[in-house]
């Protein structure tokens, strides 16, 4: 039989999961996600990131940023203190790879931090090529891998 | 030969680009995505949101709510009066599809608005089924069609 | 027969009045609202607000920041130029009535501002007083008069 | 004589309250308010909300995210990370009730995070009804109980 | 004899100007300002954006994310559709100048946001310094052009 | 040979400085600035702040509230819980100076805290004198003081 979602209260409303009795642990989460392109696209976002071009930067500000207002977007997500978020990129035959990681000392995990992370840098990459491509796809945007908290170390396949 | 990237400036600075010169008129975006997971999250999901259940109804909010902060989180995006917002779901064999859209009356495209939607209440499904299946992924987000605009109407093939 | 809130689509699902084609017009709102608290509150406010306290300055500020952040707190709500807001407030025999005023130019109204406006006045002299007075309670929250639209005018009796 | 309010300094001018020295303790506190509306409004939203109409899950979200932007909101209001919010509502002959709860380990109190859930829920419902009933009052805003903290428990008459 | 602060009523409460009835304009602004630093902050500055870190790309990008903000962070300023913002630095002997520019059609100036944009920009830029010298002075924080509106052009002498 | 800025890492991206094994201390920090503006602006802003008026008050809330977004604009600073906020001015000959002062305990400083609500301050009184005098200048804006953290006290020259 399948379990409930853990944000549904026994009545079916939407309510946050109280974490007030967690314990305080250093958690670390990493996602990744990537954006499929046309070549020609692809080879605008490369020539116009060289040598000083600022669409990686961009992209990769525009996720840190996203990653500290996770909270604010998701609705049942809660406030987090921060202490790292990082984003990197990755040049691929056919886009453009992401991978975002987020790290707290707290009661809950910042799986939500990164995913969004990785989200809004591909989409900020999107907005920067959309007049070249209308066509691109953000895609395999998931959790890559998560540490700290009661229910241990997890790891893609 | 590749273009630029319209978010460049010609020494390669990133900046908004400039729609003061542009006309006013109705623009409209479609904007698709799907949130893929197992068998059992599904169920779960599915009977969450059953009878009255709040699982669908938030990520919709969720994604309203996020398309209105697009030019907050997107940094080249302009502010832009959204006169309408809305966000649907389909479920599917192995998960649940979302279809966002987005209009305006303005000088510029509503395309990330949609986008942005989507995105987000995909996000917004993925943490409420996340005790469930740790290992869902996002994908297919793109553009489904546009409308308005000096570049005409576009469908995605 | 009871009508259908307008926010809801024909499925029941909500979403935003589309107004993309309702006309670009002059629109005002007013709204009131007091809090009531015990007298002794009301005095230290009174003292504190003078010759040169913050108490009403604060809250003032406070209600039109939130009136311009309608559309990120209320889910439904269009974003809007607001060409006007203001915070008035009288001293009442047990407690303190404020009331907002909101105007635009635009094709929806500026109800929710208005009371958005008053309801984080009142909020805002609440957090300051609290300290004195528990027990305060904010009510006669509403629309006293609104101008503009198809509509016409209105006027609370 | 009256006391002054917590959050004027001795020249007084609004300041935040110091809590730096104030221990960390689990802190709870619910808030009440209710939307008085007409007979037919009050008819459109029950039946808008059944079977699967969103308009309470609406209010709902709406409350709980703006709990976690009360201080964004309320000038003078601490950064607090929420551990837990919760929004309910109840049917009543000529209205709505609602009730909010928010609850955090640390060294302030979460009253004002129950009431800007409760008040923003209350101005969703209030935006989602507009077009059906433009008299509704917004009311009985208050708190109903609160826990933790050097002040000990309180719960309203 | 001096004039009346415009954002101040006839009883001296703030409040917004009423744009309601300003016709809708291009307007244009321009503001400046720079960081002075130590030479050793500057060498790293420069150092850390070569050939291809992300310090000014940073700075630029945090500027113009601020100034779609600015009516969020300056209390009476209006909210601004803006067309255009750009962000640029030049490296001086002793630091680094920043000018920003905005633009909008609309019945209010967008001096605000250049300064606002030109603000965050140097608060940027201090932050990622900050570690190597914490004696840094922003400065010559300014207007420098603007353009439309009824009071016509304007340019520091 | 100059040292690296902190927030690039190897690659030279921006990032977060990682403050996960930072001990969580009582730390505090004072910034300051001042605008310079004409004897005719300065007047009329000292009469419209006497005997009630907002002007002051209005820029000291922009200030308190800027200090809490200050993650929220600068693309790498880490969320701080904040317990205190002050904001301050003087009248001087030909201007008027901010103090501001942000205290948090947690492992990172609140430098950048002090700086945005000084700079948001005086921006703000920029706003408000604007009609009276364009070319005002913002300047001297730095840190004055800090305490707590690793590196310990520091005190402008």
């Amino acid at each position: 039989m399948a379990d409930k979602p853990t944000h549904l209260d026994e009545s079916g409303a939407a309510s946050m999961v109280d974490v007030g009795a967690k314990a305080s642990t250093q958690r670390r989460a990493v996602a990744g996600g990537r954006i499929t392109m046309s070549a020609d696209a692809l080879e605008a976002i490369r020539s116009g990131n060289a040598p000083k071009g600022d669409v990686l930067s961009t992209a990769r500000i525009a996720g840190i940023m996203a990653a500290k207002r996770t909270a604010d977007l998701i609705p049942l997500c809660h406030p987090i203190a921060l202490s790292n978020v990082g984003v990197e990129f990755d040049w691929e035959a056919t886009g453009i790879a992401v991978r975002a990681t987020a790290a707290t000392t707290g009661p809950t995990g910042v799986e939500m931090e990164a995913l969004t992370a990785a989200s809004v840098a591909l989409l900020t990459l999107y907005d920067m090529a959309k007049a070249l491509d209308r066509a691109m796809i953000l895609g395999d945007i998931r959790l890559l891998e998560k540490s700290g908290g009661r229910s241990g170390d997890w790891r893609a396949e």
